[in-house]
């Protein structure tokens, strides 16, 4: 593991962030294990080491274990000590400025989200509306909202582990959309999450759009797996996988699925197990699943996955769209007309999707544990939207189990999660899973990948 | 009484106020007692008169009674329907835009200072730091900070009831500073709250300054009688007279007193008590009297009256200039230069005065009663700075007998308050209080002024 | 005559005027009669003048006989050195930046309009399509067309000496005009042309407008008796006062008449004679002439001469309003509305009154001389449009001989011009502008006026 | 030969050119030889083909005879009716707003530059001074100048034919110099001065530049070969290929130049040359010759060729930088630096370079024709910088033949051009000649290249 250069130096923020009050300048200095600065110090890394393209945020912390970072207040406002900082995210010893407003937005959320709605007790929250109220909020104060402007929004899934022709045919299809004057919501990472930005970013220069959105959505657990690119121009971090899910589906207009892994495989069974529910079966949200000609069987497992967990409902909610970047551009762009007409009439925000009705079962927080994973049911015989439920869990522990902090942690200390249902259903699972291994998504390639599950079938 | 046209129609915000979560709507829009409805209608009103040359918040409230607002939640965000609002905030019947914003910034402040501080308890605050953080809070929240700007925030106070010459005064003044680049702030009434505003604005247009801050500190109180100028292009409501006083003397870099009433009077004794505080004598903070040559002998009263009272160390602390604004502005520009050097060298923020100490007697609550008033402690044997702070109390009694609507029934039940102590005080108290009667500075004038106090002397 | 005190400094522009090719810079330098430089002086020293109440422009030039004008080539573009210039334009020795963006806007024109425009020969130009071709190309030069913007350019005039009551009449025109987003263009000088432009200037800033147009239209010869006021925000230097006419009401959408004196009979007599015109018939044009209730017998006075003397169908191109600020702006919005959906029908451009019809006896250089008023023909024998012609040259002249430093000069050699014609006629002129005289609207009120004109009656 | 889809519809700018007066709408509509609208249509065209990877005009051509172009006079500005216009430069049948904008970039100039100028017979100018203020003027016309914008337009020139591996790295470098916020100016074809655009533009992303300049200076003989990229924001369309030059080097402050072919040649010839000149010894002027490691060979030769033909003085001017982007950038970014201490101390513009002489010889309009071509002196008899302007023009001529409309015809009639001189001289043109068709850099890939040229030696 070569040894990254690095920068000590003092930022100076540019937008309204540097106005901190001395109480909160104290919260975010506490070193103690209670206090912020332990997740404003990882986030900020996750932040500075931008253009990695590591994804174990268990080795990002042990290279940089030597970087530090202080708030000092200046009459002129708040500046911030970076030591040892990772030297990409810096040219000629100066922050990228992409990088600096990015870590001005950790600290607004570390400050809003951990520090002012913790003391509030909104954590506990058990009523799905004080849910998506708290999302709103969150979203709220970071700015995310621009209250007159129609649908466009789309957001982009996909593995931060793809293939170079993959890549590029997720620039294609952001170049495409940008053309269309459509923004880009993304989990913020690198591989599907970064080539749909660059893309549209060039088809904003050719439209002069020079205001185009680039939102990153991502929360403590993922963010130093997946690095914000300085592209993203808005970036929040959400308290947590299960709000960041539903950040996506309620900010986001329409959805955009590209090759992936089990991250991916998180997103698509969240969604389906949303629009499943009874009450939003009428409310459009356009969905595509997409990829260039040598993804054409990956998608077909994926839909025959669903076809057989999930049922023909469930594949009615999306297209599928095989190398045609233009189409899917045309696609989205007709599909958020429809949530533009049918947001009209039915009084709904333009900027934040109330209607969506999200259960309980999507909204829990699922901490991942072998105990939480071994506990899942997973069989037919339960109704799809719980089955999605419940398999949308298991992706996420696998997730977690493959590249985040504590999930790494616990794996190599009491070895693989174990997963055990209905045997059928658990083959369907296996097989999946070991696609996506035999195709190098489970971790960026050059990497070996042991797997940090096992399932009983 | 004449009755006032009235408009009924359904307003749009412009800003970024539209975006509401639907447990804010409803607490707007609850009716009963404890709810916020009853505030927000008595503050829009308020700022719907601006064209009211009334004083008397009670007469305002009967003469609107059939006045309604109704928050309406609309695709595209947030709609105001409102009912019966006065004619003179509209033109052609389209609400005048700078109305608008200042409605969309009570429904801000109301929401925030008054719902959301109030949930978590920040109004029974007893430590200076805490009130002194609300403070600062309300001031961000509302977005009052910019924090590069270089020190150059001039309060103007003075009375809202002047008489034309003194009035044209203030224009000239405000047009020397505003040629300087100097931004305003004042209480938001007419008078000399109007007057350096429209003065400073024509300044700056000769300077194509067209970001002028014309900043309005109000609360909920005062504001009825005092109805914000549609030029005042940010307002923001505080929850109460003492942490509108502190706002003025941490958000503002500098002040200058017109001639006034007992309003005026009350934020003289406030800036002087603070500034007799031993922890504030090397913080530099311009402050002038001035008007015109008519004012002269009016500010040699206060003087004599301060010199008495506070002594000559509070003497040191103002200048008086009669009759010269361009020296004003240019003593206000010099000082201001001074502030900035002592907050860079002393690493304070430009934006908000953390450095001043302001003790819990003027940053208490003061609810004038007929008890409180005649509680008052007034008496030489007393440091000035508490003697500033009764002082100062008691000045806020009688203008809330004058023109606040609480106020104002107290005194029609029980007849004027009573104020007593050493006599010599008694005296030279009686003597200002008689000076502002003869001179008209008690209330607008045309109407007849029976005095809301007795001095037992 | 007390000395005004002066100020030598070098100024930097900030707009893109300072970008000149060395073959421009030598023009400028060219001291040599020939040369621009004396007319870059004069012009230069009129905008430096900002603050004067002087109308007389021989006594201005003679007042600053030692001001001085030079171009500086500099890395990061061009300076202006100015020695001894009228220190009104500065606040501390800083030149206020408004007067500098005049000053640049002088620059520009004399380069362009003297320069440019006389090298290609454009003055001698006589087909009514080239000179008004001429006149669109020096307002598109100087960025004066905002191509979809609808029509909402009022054109105002009046005399730059009107009494107090009169100037805060058209002060409360101009915001009730500004309250309704209009722009307003004048002659730029003091009184009548300075009232409206402070008036809607207040309006704009009560409705957020903060890109509004305070267009001045001036030419050397009225330049320095009538100097731009620094709320002016677009000044343009016409070659002559009938190019300047001819901008007013290509540019203009519509034209509000205060009282004045012979400028304004002169400016009235112009847009009458040139709408008379058949084919300017059906061409919608609002046309309001207004004044507080002491003006009603001054616009009497002027309608019966109107009548006298171009006829009833001239009187029914206007209208008269007396004492209503809000009706002036609403005639003029509703009239400016027809225009709107005139243009529109007519495929015209909003920017530029392409199908107005001006003949050449409104478009000639009426150089007035002892000859040349003498000659002017003055007789009902002739068609209205032609009377008016004349009438309009008679005018002209008068002002001339009363504030232009030329004019001055003649009728001190030479005595006073000689008007001659039909009797019953020339009873009628004399008895106007006796009542000029009697109003004191020839010159500011002060000086004792000694009439420049004598009528043979 | 595929057809290309069409689209017929109307245009409406957004921008100031829909200010057109009568007068220039009938010149442009003129249909007639002498008329502009030839020319007009022709680089129209060529900006509407914008995805086009054609580098020959004839064909263009040839392929669009049913396109046209129409002025049309509308109430609220001009409008441009397109017939059969590309499709590629539509998405939805609505022009790219950057299509737009640079086709509006074009009318303006060849309004200004081919109609005005013209006009004003500006064209057969023989002084180099004249020469210079008339490119000064069609500059500053197009408001390519921003005055206080210190230093930072980096010109990059290569060909419009090289591999991919080669087009990457533009990116690269581009994204190197976009990072450090250097402005890109290129001749705004395809490959070599279309990478480097894309890749500051992301550069420019992350570092939040919003208004970053793409200049493309092109010429009516080279637009149609090499279509402007719709990244491209300031189009400025020059009278001649010379003028063009000289362009590059008074408004860029450096240069980069990519592998290329002649073009490239004619290019480098140009700026060696003029630097050669004894007045402009002092003047920095940053040059870097780059490319990947396969293009190092490339640079070797060039290098040669330079040392023998124009010596060692001529190879000083230059650094040669290998497979380093970050190198290139920082050279570029240090070299600017200079530039700027220069031009502060020297008193010279930042936004034109004054300072730099350029003798007739590269001034002068070099028709190539069979004669002018054959009557070359190419000789090492001669100064070098003789030598580099005639070695300039005989790569001028060769480009011509390549890739002009009427060089193509010209060749097509007579055969190709033959070049003759010293022999040693025209072996080493020969062989550089023949290493540009080994490596396909005389036209796109795919063609089989004929040469338009022979060496007699």
């Amino acid at each position: 593991m070569g040894h990254c250069d690095t920068v000590t130096t003092i930022v100076n923020p540019t937008g309204s962030m540097n106005v901190l009050s001395s109480h909160e300048v104290s919260k975010l200095q506490d070193t103690s294990k209670t206090g912020l600065y332990t997740l404003f110090r990882q986030c900020a890394l996750a932040v500075l080491n931008c253009e990695s393209e590591k994804d174990n945020a268990h080795e990002l912390m042990a290279e940089h274990e030597d970087f530090d970072i202080r708030i000092i207040q200046e009459p002129r406002g708040l500046k911030l000590e970076l030591i040892n900082a990772p030297a990409c995210a810096f040219v000629n010893k100066k922050l990228i400025l992409g990088v600096k407003e990015n870590l001005f937005s950790v600290l607004r959320d570390i400050l809003y989200v951990f520090s002012e709605m913790e003391e509030q007790g909104l954590f506990e929250l058990n009523e799905p509306r004080d849910v998506t109220n708290l999302v709103f909020e969150i979203l709220r104060h970071a700015r995310a909202f621009i209250p007159k402007q129609p649908p466009n929004i789309v957001v982009c899934w996909g593995g931060h582990s793809i293939g170079r022709e993959e890549y590029l045919y997720t620039k294609v299809v952001g170049y495409q959309m940008g053309l269309r004057g459509l923004d880009i919501c993304t989990g913020c990472g690198p591989g599907a999450m970064k080539g749909p930005m660059k893309g549209a970013y060039i088809g904003h220069a050719k439209q002069r759009i020079s205001k185009g959105r680039f939102i990153g959505l991502t929360e403590p657990g993922i963010i130093a797996a997946e690095s914000p690119n300085p592209i993203v121009n808005e970036l929040v971090i959400m308290p947590d996988i299960e709000k960041r899910l539903e950040a996506f589906v309620r900010l986001g207009h329409g959805i955009v699925v590209f090759p992936g892994g089990p991250g991916t495989a998180e997103e698509i069974l969240y969604i389906l197990g949303v629009m499943l529910h009874d009450k939003n079966r009428k409310i459009p949200f356009p969905l595509v699943f997409t990829g260039p000609k040598n993804a054409a069987e990956y998608f077909q497992r994926i839909d025959e996955f669903i076809g057989a967990t999930l049922g023909k409902e469930a594949q009615a909610l999306y297209e599928i769209i095989i190398d045609d970047p233009a189409a899917v551009a045309e696609t989205m762009k007709s599909g958020l007309d429809k949530v533009t007409r049918f947001r009209r009439a039915s009084k709904d925000a333009y900027y934040f999707n109330w209607e969506l009705t999200i259960e309980r079962s999507f909204q829990e927080t699922f901490e991942p544990t072998h105990e939480s994973m071994a506990a899942l049911t997973l069989t037919h015989d339960m109704p799809p939207s719980e089955l999605a439920a419940n398999l949308r869990r298991a992706m996420s522990g696998i997730v977690a189990g493959n590249i985040k902090e504590s999930g790494i942690k616990t794996i190599q200390q009491h070895g693989p999660f174990r997963l055990s249902g209905e045997p059928e259903l658990m083959q369907r699972i296996d097989e999946l899973l070991s696609s996506f291994v035999a195709q190098h998504r489970m971790k960026l390639p050059g990497s070996h990948y042991e797997p940090c599950y096992v399932i009983d079938n």
